[in-house]
């Protein structure tokens, strides 16, 4: 899944170049590094990638070379991870045949490729073998206010029953968590056989169900792209997590410790690079006077820091940002503003 | 006087282009309005520049076509006010005559050019009728602990006799001086006869005195250049107050109220610019979402800021700075550590 607008990493990301496809740590864009991560599991040609028509040519383009165009699949709007899953389960089904499919955001930091490797054999297994929807969890590291959590029934070995979908948790709360060993992270990763996920919208989201049914009778006819826009003209916003997860039974979680972070906002930068002796965490040309704990991405000029703390600064070839790094999720607030002042040429 | 290095401006000010050759109010670059103030009482061919031979070529190219290239003279290197002005002493007695010579510096902002006006003619003709040393003062708005002050004696009529020189005081004297009808700050402008001044320095800087005397012999000859170079090389480091003006008697000063300002730093730019409704000073352009009492000066790119406050932002062709408004004179301190590092690029 690749079709996130990303605002909060204006003013590197823009509509046309989002989070997943920004190279923020110096070595591949976001999606590359994705990508290569499920070559460990499988072929390039099983590598699907869900993007939206805005994105599809930069996305085309960034992973050239590296996985066939024809698996680039296009959604015509945003309408959430249930239709999106959906589209592409569809789309797999009839063109590939059933078999697992596993589903990972394309934006997120993932430090331990191998463990990462592991519990997605784990999973992919439990798929394959239960016939079950299995999710990977992620062993908290900090008491997250801004994960939902899974909790899960005590057992040995690396597959768990799911007992429950927790929303984000207040801090006290995520502390408790955190201590319990029975809760992890909802990481957003999905493996499942595609029947079965289908069989779960069929009875849980009988609306979109009908819906996607219809429009895979266009799947691979000259009337797919008619078809698939009247879809998306019509299917409801709703998550995966929401719609299937939360009022499903009998679902399994592989907790894994991968280094994994979403990378959710420029202050957490300091996931992809060490910070310095100061606590500063500089990416391009940085010059730091008496500054300390800040956050430095320069792309084309110097950027000096004289006197400040905790802050973020970020210089592209058209725009630069100043913002504390405690209010790096209002970053998408200057996006907002910037559409409302119709300035088109910063989104 | 437009020789300054004016490194509390950097990234905008540099070597070649200091804070004299800026254009920071959006009119003119500053020595152009000091050319312009100065064309109210006298013709363009009197107006004279002393700069440094760094800086020559692009002040040259500054005032091109406003006052005549040979009216700029260039010290071969900084050795403080008392030099500088005996340099263009000696040049203007030598080529013009004797006379009242007007000092101005040349990066200054007055706001009320009339009434500068006023007060420079008061001087001149005071300067003329008595053959005394005459300075102008500027009433003082705030209780400023960054300027000298001057106390003279209470009298009617524009022009008093100055009582005593005084250092920069701690913020309760200050206040005292701003609440005593006596004391006006040191604007750094002189007026007097060229023959008065080097009188002055005859008796008070003897060793100067002498060297400007050999220097002037060369003064329109082939040698001047050499004998030039020859006088900087030996000449001492000391200001025209420190060295003259503290040390005299019988001086005369006529205070002034004409919205002058040294703009001696990035946080000073509210002088030259009306904040917005919330306190904000936007140079270029800038999206500012809930930021207060910011400086803000965008030469190419947007600056956006987001939750920020107090802070100094400026953005040109090649870097970027941050940094507290009260700690604005920090700047210098980048411009150091460049110095250090050997990023001549940046200087």
């Amino acid at each position: 899944m690749a079709g996130g607008g990303g605002t909060r990493f204006w003013p590197l990301s823009r509509i046309h170049t989002p989070k997943q496809l920004l190279n923020l740590s110096g070595k591949d864009v976001m999606v590359n590094e994705a990508v290569a991560r499920l070559c460990r599991i499988t072929a390039p040609e099983n590598i699907y990638i869900a993007t939206n028509t805005a994105q599809s040519a930069s996305m085309e383009k960034a992973v050239k070379g590296r996985i066939p165009p024809e698996n680039i699949l296009a959604e015509p709007a945003a309408r959430n991870t249930a239709a999106c899953i959906g589209y592409a389960a569809v789309e797999l089904i009839k063109k590939r045949g059933d078999g697992v499919m596993v589903i990972t955001p394309s934006d997120a930091y993932i430090r331990d490729d191998d463990a990462f490797e592991q519990v997605l054999r784990t999973a992919v297994k439990a798929a394959e073998e239960t016939g079950k929807l299995v999710t990977i969890g992620i062993d908290p590291t900090f008491p997250a206010t801004g994960y939902g959590y899974i909790r899960f029934k005590k057992s040995d070995g690396p597959v768990k029953e799911v007992l429950e979908f927790v929303e984000k948790p207040p801090l006290e709360r995520a502390k408790e968590y955190l201590a319990s060993g029975d809760h992890v992270w909802n990481s957003g990763m999905f493996v499942w056989k595609i029947s079965a996920i289908l069989e779960h919208y069929k009875t849980l989201l009988p609306d979109l169900y009908n819906n996607l049914a219809e429009f895979s009778e266009a799947v691979g006819t000259d009337k797919e792209q008619d078809a698939l826009e009247k879809l998306y003209g019509r299917i409801e916003d709703i998550s995966v997590d929401y719609g299937v997860m939360e009022k499903s039974y009998d679902i399994l979680v592989v907790p894994g410790e991968f280094g994994w972070s979403d990378v959710g906002s420029w202050d957490m930068l300091g996931v992809l690079h060490d910070p310095e002796e100061n606590g500063n965490v500089v990416v391009g040309d940085g010059v730091l006077v008496e500054s300390k704990n800040n956050i430095v991405f320069a792309k084309d000029k110097t950027v000096a820091l004289v006197g400040v703390s905790d802050l973020v600064v970020v210089e592209t070839p058209d725009a630069v940002l100043v913002c504390p790094k405690d209010k790096a999720q209002d970053v998408k607030k200057a996006v907002d503003a910037l559409k409302a002042m119709g300035r088109e040429d910063l989104l």
